[in-house]
Formats: structure tokens, sequence, C-alpha cells
């Protein structure tokens, strides 16, 4: 999916709303897990969450770690569902939150790892990106036509003090050098940035630096970020935002209404996020 | 395995030689290919390479792009390539070169991904991890007893100039920081740092910051270090050194002698590596 093409789908649906994929298979609903192996299980919760959020949702972004962590049967489950999504009628962006990179020859098969054809590889349109190994860690996902970086600049943990707020000596902290010199890596049209909702005061440097870029915001909801505060400070012309929220939405309940639980919340950000929207 | 047991393999086998499992399909000899599955063909690809060069190696390292750009097969194929290596009578030193990190209860998950007990997860005893997202992402790969980090401070390509060489307030470049501030999470038996050694002038600086860690060094051999450089600047009493080479021994040869060839060149390294603690 293209600029222009997620820019339409965020007007169309007065959406920003990532839904974060984080389908923890102990925090799976018991209902769903009885008589189906955890392949099953995890798609099938998936499939159900993307069901009930999919009209007020723009985006979905599973996190790479909580399938990881299932072996091979939890792959499957990932692949089943990107599978899933692509299959329906609704256009939507898809986002491996992977936090991948490494030297030049090595991330160009990280990226072709993401960047399938739905058949060995899921299809996704884009992956995150880890910053540390500098440009030619980043570049080779950046070949791919129609596909995008999310590159790691201010995250949303305690840690991204350590040294994501260093200072540099041309003044600047380190996630902003980090934008500011990935900006001769990509360009607007495929490269978004990770900036922590947590920070809402540091988006108005963030877009300072970069004004036209779409921003990935984690840490609305469970993790404690504005909304409103997010929207007021990131929007741009195109939009520029995707919003995730994860476990605050697919695990609003535990019980047998999980996903009409979840659609409750989904439906509550988007309704914030249309109102935003229809001021403009 | 643990730091007297790693340091024991060092003087036992006189060798600090990882031999890097960068499988790339492509490169493996069309011979092993005939007739096998992708699948099959990594994995006995694999077992030639450790059968052939276990005598010289006490470490193995898969990176893990190789491997999930195969897909399912291919992570089949790691997994079976860990198993086969604890199936041997030989103990050995095994990395998954992963590069995660997330935040904190993600990182988690992505740590039981690599230190498994061998049935759902591999049973790896170290994961490199990226340090851009802080303490919080790497403390919990730390609290696996008996496992290791490997932190990225300073790695072989081009791009590491790009922030690991930035100038930070306190005197230090970024990566030497990411030293300093790490030594807090972890200590001698937990963590070790990846460490280019296209930069052998660096391991100085390193070693005065972290005199007791291992490290782990990739770039000799096809990225170009200096091996006896490596050794001279980075040894210390436990051995301290995991050197990795991958292409020049794994792909040695495409032909009918891929496996010899690996063997000759690991051998080759070896021998050096002898000779630099037979001097001691």
């Amino acid at each position: 999916m293209n600029r222009q093409e997620l820019t339409n789908l965020v007007f169309k649906k007065k959406s920003v709303l990532c839904v974060g994929l984080d389908s923890e298979l102990s925090k799976i609903p018991a209902h769903i897990k009885e008589g189906r192996s955890i392949e099953e299980s995890v798609f099938e919760f998936n499939k159900a969450i993307v069901d009930a959020t999919i009209q007020y949702a723009v985006a979905y972004k599973p996190n790479l770690a909580f399938y990881e962590a299932l072996g091979l049967s939890g792959m499957t489950a990932l692949h089943k569902t990107v599978a899933y999504i692509r299959s329906l009628s609704e256009p939507v962006f898809i986002i491996a939150d992977a936090k991948r990179a490494d030297i030049g020859n090595t991330s160009r098969l990280y990226a072709s790892a993401f960047f399938g054809d739905g058949k060995t590889a899921p299809d996704f349109d884009a992956v995150t990106v880890a910053p540390y190994m500098g440009k030619d860690s980043v570049s080779p996902f950046l070949s791919f036509d129609g596909k995008w970086v999310i590159l790691l600049a201010l995250t949303s943990n305690p840690g991204a003090d350590d040294f994501q707020l260093t200072a540099t000596p041309d003044g600047m902290q380190l996630f902003e050098r980090v934008l500011q010199q990935s900006k001769q890596w990509g360009n607007a049209e495929n490269m978004m940035y990770v900036v922590g909702a947590t920070r809402a005061d540091m988006l108005k440097k963030v877009r300072n630096i970069v004004p036209e870029n779409f921003l990935l915001i984690p840490g609305v909801g469970a993790q404690g970020g504005d909304l409103n505060e997010v929207l007021k400070n990131g929007w741009n012309n195109s939009g520029g935002l995707l919003i995730n929220a994860s476990r605050s939405i697919i695990f609003a309940s535990s019980g047998g209404d999980f996903a009409e639980a979840a659609a409750k919340e989904a439906c509550r950000m988007q309704n914030e996020m249309a109102q935003f929207i229809n001021q403009l």
C-alpha cells in the first residue's frame, strides 16, 4: 500500500487506528483454546479480533515475539493471520513489528522474510527496523517497491532514556539524529518512524525534523499515552499517524464477549479520531 | 554453558573459533540440494559443516535471517540444526544471531523463543541483542539461568559509523557508553559484546571498559579483519574471545569437497589461535 492509498484509507475510515496483534497465548480466552491446537487457537483469536475491529482500523500490527515464542505453531498462525487479513475485501495496512536489522546482505534476507508473496513469506506492508547498525542495515528494507521501513526513533519504554535521549555534538538528542540522518536513506513514501506516545511533547520536535512522514505511535492505551494530544501534535496533511493500541483492545475482555469488547474499545478510539478529523 | 565451562573449552581445544552458519540456500552446493526439500538441504548442509569443523570450533552461530527468509522450512532446519549440535558428545556454545530487542514483557517472549528446552523452542546458549531500546529491553534476556546476552556494541559494517561512533557528552562514543551503561545490567557471567574485528584498534578501548567479558568478534575472514591483531588486543585470562568466521569457512568451496574445504579453513584459523595460546 502506498502513501496516497494509506491517506485515502485514513480519511475514508476517519481513523488512524492500528490494532496490535500481541496475541500472547496465555491471555487468549480459555473458550477459544478449548479443543484447539496452539496454531488454531492463535489464528482463531486473531481472526475474531480482526473481524470485530476492521471497520474501525486502518492497520494491524502483529509483534513477532508473541509468535516466535510459540515456535513453528506460532509462525504458522502468523502467516495464516496475514493471509486472512489480505483475503478480506477491505484493504488494510499490515506491519510486522519485528525490530530487525543486520549487516547489509543479511538485512536483505530479513526483508524478504516479511515482504513475500504470501506463500513462503507473508505479505506485510511494513516492518519495524532498529537503527543502531546504521544506513546499510536499513537500506535493504527500502528497496522493495511499495513496502515500508518503520524505523525506531523514540520508543515508549523506560529504557528509551538510556541511549535515545543522549545528547550528541550537533545539539540533537540521539533519536533526533536518527531522524535527521535517515531522511537521506528513504523518504515519506517508504519510511515511517516509531515515536512513543508516552512522550507527546516530543512529537513536536519529531514533526520539525520529519514533517511529511507517517509516524507509528505505540503507547496509547495500556501504556498511558493521551490520544488527543498525539493527534494534535502529530497530525499532518496526509494524516501522518498510525496510532497503535494492543492489549487495551485485544484483551479488553477475557470472557466469551472478547470480540465485542475489542470492537467497543476500537470504536471508542476511532470515535475520538473521527471527532478530531471532522474538525480539520 | 557457563563462563568457566566455556573457558575450559577454549583451552582444551586451543580455539576461540565460532563458525557462522549463514547457510544461504542459493550458496549451498547443488549436489546437496538435488532431490532434497529446502528444509533437508539446509539441515544436511549444516550437519556436514558441523561434522567437518567441530574439532576446531568452540561455538556455532546461525544468523536467523538466513532461516527466516526460507519461512517455516528454514525455521525447521534451524531447530533441527541446534538439536543435532546438542546431540553430539562434544559440548559447544550455540549463539542465535538474531539481534532482537523489544519493550520489557515482549523481550521476555523473544528470550523464551531462543532459550527453550529443545522441543518447542531451540536450546541456544546465547542470543545477540540490540541496545537501542535500553535496559528494560535487554534485562529480560539476562534472567535465564546459564544463558547469555551478546549485546551489539560496535558492529563490523560501514553503517556502524552512523550512530555507534557518535560522541556523547561524557567524552565517550556511543558504543563505549553502551558498554559502560550495560555493565550495570549484567556481568561477565551472562553478558558478552559484539565488537567488529574490522576495527581491531578499537578493541583496546573496549577492553578498558569491559576487561572481563567475552567478546564476539565478527568480521574476520570475508570481511577482512586481522586474526592475530584481534587475539593480541582482545585476549583476557578467560580467553575472552569468540572469533566468528562464516562465509570464508562454510562456503570455502561450492563443490563436492565443500565439507573438506570448510574443515581446512577452520583448521587454518584454529592453528593460528593455537599458536597464540601456546605462547601465553
